[in-house]
């Protein structure tokens, strides 16, 4: 759907507008678009200010012209690609760090800062910013709003919700309001804050955040165990949290990982399932490592390595290799959904299990990673998108783990967000009052639903609404 | 205002509903109704299940009559009575633990529960649910989550949202759905969850809630620290935070509370400003204790206790009387405001500094105490209501104080919620554009506007609103 976009030219922007093709290209797909899902906006705005994106924003509303916020591309649902055309919006000249209040712990950026910006600007106060996602040296702390991301590090710091104090919000009308406080504990209104996180700009659009700092641990170790079957390290998992370890990061890969990073990097990993852990701590790290030595030995654990510096870098290494692993392991097959299904601690074990017995039904190569120390799970499947038949087998997987995650109390998607790919689930997961709930709010806030339409919410129904077309039916839009 | 709630005799309920006198009148009030503030409801239901709040929600919805849920009434901002008749919704029956799930860490409760009972329904696996608010031993779940409570413990463990993982909610027209995820992490849709926590009950009625829980720690000890100023206090405190000390609970009190303390209990307090601390670990405790000393003395300390056990309780004994102190205080007295104002660390000392000088210019008897760690401050105002110049005094203080924890970067309320009492600040602290975004959820939620109405938000208008004559001009209301 192409949408007249000249009145952006109207109006006086500290930024600028481009309906050049290769910006519109470039905004028409990001790292969760999948092949031939790509949709071009037909105008990409570049705003340098709030008043900028408010002006944008007032008159996209009057017009009913879609505009669809975009920063970095690193998510990983096609949250901030277009769907029906219109204005793509992209914050990442708004990068700018505002203020550091180390006395409060805090720091004010605009939303295109990308996240280790944010590490760099406080370390020297020898503070840091705890939620940052595996991308956070490419992403923006506006994409991480927008999905509510979290990372390694959640299983002890928390989400990134949980260090946002308030935000600058731009509504669908233009209208600017701040939401939150910056106080660290609040019960005044409605919480329009953690509404708006997560939202991924179907609510409004983020102009600037306040967040939440910590003090650099003092002391940081950290290594990998080895377990001989994945129902071990799973179970030894799932112990650890329960028993109240104070883990920093906690993942888990499982063999097919381990061989597909092998392949791929210069690491010789044992090709068996394996935990790698980290610890912070002022002091006492070394009591706490015992403290876990104690319950993976228990759980039959075949090798438990720990350092510091370097060396404990070098045994994280695989860990960081898996993104691109993944990439590149199979030149025949892309990857056709990347998966965060999330589950309670207790049922972990069984969540994993499911995966493989999905692989196996279907006759497919599912690797398994993710931060296990939150119940989460990332998995990869991949497609060769010239054997439709592998197309369907792919995507039935996929939509069958993701059920049994929600049969398990869980969450189709952890951290990623709903975005495009997993509209398919919201229903299944929320129940129908939920959806209806959740489009009761989009439309009090976004009338004329101009806000990054066709995503989070699935088509209200096929007759009435514009985006009747995007392929709701398999939660994915098969546009050219 | 009288509505006919014969309705209720129609509903095939599990409960039961009463038109008594003695059962209105208990429902008129609550901790937080001021003198001439308490109305009573036509009808008191006592619902027994979530099919009983569906039906008489639903019942009410259409015929347009209020329905405020009521629990165990120790909100301190009248937040659970009515303010124009209708129905008080009194869920204490629903007071059933429904499930524990240890290998979760869960535990799924119905909202009458007492806090305290969930401690108890868990202490035999070594699990407790940390953000108890002090009044946790009479005041119920579905209290805490409608304020959005928090305690003591909160600067170690957060807030009772940070608990909450999943609820069961019934919307204003009867419609029962599921918010939030038994997941640890959950991406997925709108975070109708944090939104419904904190509503107070005017977005929906909480019928089921599933609580995260932790384990015990091993090792608990805490003490006492006397300042030679109210500046230095307040300082350490806030070089404790920023310095990342592990604190489980960091309260402190001003020479006023004390001298309040000393009048009223059986201690001899020395009086001038303290804080009370604890300390959570499973190990390494003195080192942590340790460090909390290294700033305390930095800050000119005069005694600094440290102790476990009975002998910690009684160091912390004053702590626990402020409440009772505060009552008994002044004869001549009532309290007319509870504050909980809450600032950004770094500004806690400039904010009691400035309740200081409120107080003084106002010429007032304001003790200040509170959650020091999470910058919440506690301060009590006292007025003869015999003496109405005295009144009007005491009020236009307590707006001052909140007015100036506002221009502080804080919040009018870190935890008893807006209610009747502080409605009058929320466009103060949240912009017009804020309330008339919480106003279109308000209205996109609950249509009717049936859902204890006269809380939360501000009156729209004076001639549109049937809540016209609720004393919108100072937040109070003033019918008999």
């Amino acid at each position: 759907m192409h949408h007249d976009c000249s009145f952006l030219d109207e109006l006086d922007l500290e930024g600028s507008v481009s309906r050049g093709s290769s910006d519109r290209r470039n905004h028409a797909s990001d790292f969760g678009t999948r092949e031939g899902q790509a949709v071009e906006p037909d105008a990409v705005a570049f705003p340098e200010s709030t008043a900028d994106v408010s002006a944008i924003l007032a008159a996209a509303n009057e017009r009913g012209v879609p505009v669809t916020p975009y920063a970095a591309g690193t998510g990983l649902e096609a949250n901030a690609t277009p769907v029906h055309g219109g204005v793509s919006l992209d914050i990442t000249r708004m990068d700018a760090v505002l203020d550091i209040r180390p006395d409060d712990l805090q720091i004010d950026v605009e939303p295109g800062v990308i996240g280790e910006a944010i590490n760099e600007a406080v370390a020297g106060r020898g503070l840091f910013f705890p939620p940052l996602p595996s991308s956070g040296s490419i992403s923006t702390i506006g994409g991480m709003i927008a999905t509510d991301a979290s990372g390694q590090q959640t299983v002890k710091y928390g989400e990134v919700a949980d260090w946002v104090l308030e935000l600058e919000v731009v509504r669908a009308d233009g209208t600017v309001l701040t939401v939150g406080s910056k106080a660290a504990k609040t019960s005044s209104g409605y919480n329009l804050l953690n509404l708006v996180i997560g939202s991924e700009g179907t609510l409004g659009v983020v102009t600037r955040a306040t967040l939440q700092l910590a003090g650099r641990p003092e002391q940081i170790k950290g290594g990998r165990a080895v377990f001989p079957t994945l129902e071990a390290a799973t179970e030894a998992i799932s112990d650890v949290i329960t028993s109240g370890v104070d883990v920093a990061k906690l993942e888990l890969i499982d063999e097919r990982t381990a061989r597909m990073v092998n392949a791929y990097a210069d690491v010789e990993l044992p090709e068996r399932p394996m935990t790698f852990v980290e610890f912070h701590a002022n002091h006492g790290i070394d009591e706490e490592i015992d403290f876990y030595r104690a319950i993976v030995e228990a759980h039959d654990v075949a090798e438990f390595e720990i350092a510091s510096g370097d060396e404990m870098a070098e045994l994280w290494r695989a860990r960081e290799e898996i993104a691109y692993a993944s990439e590149e392991y199979d030149p025949d097959r892309e990857i056709e959904g990347s998966g965060d299904v999330t589950v309670p601690i207790g049922r972990y074990p069984e969540m994993i299990a499911a995966v493989q017995s999905v692989a196996e039904s279907y006759d497919l190569f599912i690797p398994c990673f993710g931060h296990a120390g939150d119940g989460n799970l990332h998995y990869g499947v991949f497609a060769d998108h010239d054997d439709p038949e592998e197309v369907e087998r792919v995507r039935a997987a996929h939509a069958e783990i993701v059920d049994r995650a929600i049969e398990l109390g869980g969450t189709a998607t952890g951290e990623h967000g709903i975005g495009v790919g997993k509209r398919k689930f919201l229903e299944r997961e929320h129940g129908a009052a939920g959806v209806e709930t959740m489009r009761a709010v989009k439309e009090a806030l976004d009338p004329n639903g101009i806000l990054n339409p066709g995503k989070v919410l699935p088509n209200a129904n096929a007759q009435a609404s514009a985006s009747a077309t995007d392929g709701g039916t398999n939660g994915r839009t098969n546009r050219k």
